[in-house]
């Protein structure tokens, strides 16, 4: 079975939502993803970092289109691990763990990474918002849509828009 | 800068002190390490799990001899990551990231691992003391000895005693 790497924050959990909801609730003005796209998240959101550091930012995060549907078939065809950059807010740690049990019961402790950076990760097939992870990646690397990385150019790694995009590439 | 990977339970922090104290507080006896050699982790103690998901359990563990001062000096010639297998325990996630702030400060929230299984993990060095992670690594291999892997064949893996003899090994 190939190993399957998947990232968490903006590839199953919509933390753009997160950002925009929490700007809103804050300041009582809501961007719209439009406004933000080409611009990194902390380019995009001001108060980026303390609402990442809020408890329930994390564990409360809604599920991305179509990725609970999809990540449980691929769990079945591929070696399939989660891998998520999380100690940077140590918070975080278990609102994740908590969140994929919630949404992703099939997916096992076994199969969840936590980490600072990926540069350690090894594997067949990586699905990832960020270019800083995917290009240390050692095999076929997926750049899944975000706004901060919809005007970059994908030529190191394949775009993909959708998790159903997803399913008919890998399934 | 070459890739070193070191374990945490076992290798940096004293877990078998844990069980023997955690049992001691139980049951009144406490049993001696020469005791549970070449026992694993759960025939030496029998509530292995139940400590191991009692708060504080890891939080406070004790450090092994010479570890903070020698991967001190590891940190400043090799890109040093700990990865630890933490999953498992869910409550051990922040522990463990509070346990490293406070023992080894000069290691960063992007030199940090948590995870299930050690598949995914690639580097250069690995130092870990159970074989289950070794067997699946790409690179060098560095046994620490405990009691429960102390009767094992090392003839995969390079076995380590103490970090006095890693210290003399890798700088």
């Amino acid at each position: 079975m190939k190993k399957l790497v998947v990232d968490m924050d903006g590839v199953l959990a919509d933390i753009y939502e997160q950002f925009l909801s929490f700007e809103e609730r804050e300041f009582g003005i809501r961007q719209n993803r439009e406004d933000v796209v080409g611009k990194t998240e902390s380019e995009a959101f001001k108060n980026e970092k303390k609402y990442a550091l809020t408890p329930s930012f994390f564990r409360n995060a809604p599920l991305i289109t179509d990725s609970r549907r999809v990540v449980e078939k691929l769990n079945k065809e591929y070696d399939l691990y989660i891998v998520s950059a999380a100690t940077e807010f140590p918070q975080s740690l278990l609102e994740k763990q908590e969140w994929l049990n919630e949404f992703f019961p099939f997916i096992t402790w076994k199969q969840m990474v936590f980490c600072g950076s990926k540069k350690l990760i090894c594997g067949d097939i990586m699905i990832d918002d960020h270019y800083k992870n995917l290009d240390y990646f050692n095999g076929t690397t997926l750049l899944f849509t975000q706004p901060h990385n919809q005007l970059l150019d994908e030529k190191w790694h394949t775009r993909v828009n959708s998790w159903k995009e997803i399913e008919k590439m890998l399934l």
